[in-house]
């Protein structure tokens, strides 16, 4: 239950409940439903009685701020029929914070650490307004800031091990393995007959993100030992089949793994960029520590600043166009040299919404990887809109970086992949 | 109410909700409650039998699809005590999507057409699922798919329009001021006593996104004539007390009202980018047309691109540091002459979570512009983490350009504006 006005007018968008969500999943408790509920106390009061009625725990966000419209507390005391009184420990914490700041604290600050008497505190180390959990006629309910992190501390300190310890609830183990290149659709398509044998306690679920998808393997106890030994041993198979796409078996980002790859290989990078405008940079360079082997970029969007930073030639400009794998196969080769790196890829494109010419069409995005014995390049058709297009560009060119990283780290053997790129953006679902 | 297990376990964010909560908001209606339920029947039924209680309106989205977990229109038409038919205008539409797409049209596709007898179809021209409105015992119940852009499409056409004569909702005015550059709160005390004077048919609210503030006018019928030019007649206080951080005066972002002031003034632009990693770049190129101003930027992250591609001194380095004013301000000017761009904007920083120096803290953004006739930089101190001090960082620097092209464009007169650096960050919100 996510509490303010805000959300019901889609100021702020519930993102608190979608990360509860997530966290009470993975400890495997069902989620029954997620309100969004107003300011006024007789709506609060009127959805913690239906809330309470459908399940077992309540967990409630928002409404502890110290201004006149945070109703949360004093609702919830009202509710249980008992009265504020002051946390001593809570006061400490909040006058400490103060002191740290080096801010003047006042009466409303002071009255963060009054609590429901019927309520046991829990230590927000992140902020001014405590945790509350309560337990009334066999409910449980728990009052969290609705500061997104103060909220996930306080699940992950407190409230996520209490429930585990209150529901006796059996150890489940999860595998996560990332993708990228290859639609939905297409991966279970390839996993299928493996996925049909998972035995009855191990469940696959596909979780899509933009151009990526996660695949995350939940294992709930079969009294049998050995639970993740026996998850382990189900991943030989799965990168048999897909494992050209996949690049971590662990929650992590594309540009992450680029970067594990490349500081192994002790390569450095750049990137040439038109249509992508600087994104594919700033993806790369997203990731702490990416210092070590990023150098730089050109972004090249007019062609004279292809020519002239790139080195890309006018007559290939000319019989080729600056959209054309020609073009930003010279970009790239010319980032390389240019940048002095080891690697770098480019990206040429028609973003949209008007651009298209006698021969290309809005969408048409053209990307390269150089790495000194050779250059690849690939042109797709998009049609997703001016950022979609860019986004699944940068998407792409990073994914096609990574598998050429992760193919000549495996073999020393560059494998050609042109047969690859039909399938890539041919997944009907928005989400690739 | 929004429909689908996928969000009561955070696998997708309820994005729907909002946008719905926005428009409603918009035309004058209230919303009492956002629910989210689960895919099981019995659950969506108890969900509909509480909305009903509640609201005279229940919007529901999500599980129209063809697969067997999608039984939503299945569940409804029990629900009213009736049965599934065929709507032949539907069917007609599907099968046409299907000859555009030269898809084979499944049996499954085929149900699409089935809807609850007691329902009016509203069409829904982007997709094969129609919206379905039911008037039951004096309840409107609509029923629309989850994918966003069909369920925007279908409240568009057929939804709002229906509420607004349905509830004879007295018009609406809405006014959108965009600012940057100061935080929510201290905008607030720039204009209390304007905001205190407003008639009270006329709202203000405070929309804060990442580094702006979006100001909105809400103005509600009170029975006088030309209400929307009254409120146009309250602008002028507040441009006078907050206009150099206004950027516009209707729904946009911060980086296209920089390039409707570029096109204005027929100027180009570059940037440099350090620590921003091309992310300034990439904003400024989301804006389609783009290319007309922008023409092309130089990550520079490596001491030796700055130095090579932007001729920063090695001595400006060695004396400075790379994270300086000075280095900043010889980036920016670099870029104008190699990119060969009237006006260069320049980011250096330490993003961390590591990188600190001996005098310079995580966190510290040098940011600077350069127009051939000044440069400009400024310094400050983030500690938001590595990805929001980038945010933070850009946002800042886009801050900076538009001032300074907006002062230029309407005085041709420089501004010092070194007095607004200390406020630009003190906000104490997260949400600057």
């Amino acid at each position: 239950m996510t509490i303010g006005d805000e959300l019901l007018y889609g100021q702020v968008i519930d993102t608190n409940s979608a990360f509860m969500g997530q966290e009470l999943g993975k400890i495997g408790l069902r989620v029954r439903q997620i309100s969004s509920v107003s300011d006024r106390a007789d709506e609060i009061v009127a959805a913690l009685d239906q809330a309470r009625q459908r399940a077992q725990v309540v967990l409630i966000t928002g409404g502890l701020g110290p201004t006149k419209d945070d109703l949360t507390k004093h609702v919830l005391a009202r509710y249980f029929g008992t009265e504020l009184v002051l946390h001593e420990p809570t006061l400490r914490h909040v006058e400490e914070i103060f002191q740290r700041f080096n801010r003047p604290m006042l009466d409303v600050n002071r009255q963060q650490a009054l609590v429901p008497a019927n309520c046991e505190v829990l230590h927000n180390a992140v902020g001014t307004a405590p945790g509350m959990w309560f337990s009334d006629q066999g409910t449980i309910f728990v009052s969290m800031p609705g500061v997104p992190f103060e909220m996930k501390r306080l699940m992950t300190d407190h409230v996520l091990p209490r429930l585990q310890a209150l529901f006796h609830i059996a150890p489940i183990e999860h595998l996560v393995v990332m993708t990228a290149g290859l639609g939905e659709s297409f991966l279970a398509q390839k996993i299928e007959d493996w996925e049909d044998a998972l035995p009855a306690n191990i469940k696959l679920a596909y979780l899509p993100s933009f151009g990526a998808v996660r695949l995350r393997l939940t294992g709930s106890d079969d009294g049998q030992p050995n639970l993740r030994g026996r998850m382990l041993a189900l991943l030989p198979v799965l990168r048999e089949r897909i494992g050209e796409y996949i690049f971590a078996e662990e929650e992590t980002t594309l540009e992450a793994a680029i970067g594990r790859l490349l500081l192994a290989r002790n390569l450095t990078i750049g990137t040439a960029e038109s249509c992508t405008g600087g994104l594919v940079a700033h993806r790369l360079t997203s990731v702490a520590g990416s210092s070590a082997y990023f150098r730089g970029s050109i972004v090249a969007y007019h062609n004279d600043i292809k020519q002239e930073e790139l080195g890309v030639q006018a007559a290939t400009l000319a019989q080729f166009g600056a959209v054309s794998e020609a073009t930003v196969r010279e970009m790239a080769e010319g980032a390389r040299r240019r940048l002095g790196v080891d690697v770098a890829v480019a990206t040429s494109g028609i973003a949209g919404p008007t651009g298209a010419t006698d021969t290309k069409q809005v969408g048409t995005v053209c990307l390269a990887y150089a790495d000194g014995t050779q250059t690849i390049s690939r042109e797709y058709v998009l049609d997703r809109g001016r950022a979609l297009n860019v986004e699944y560009a940068a998407q792409s060119v990073l994914t096609l970086l990574r598998q050429q990283l992760a193919q000549e780290n495996k073999s020393g053997v560059v494998i050609a992949s042109e047969a690859k790129q039909s399938v890539l953006f041919s997944a009907p679902n928005p989400i690739m």
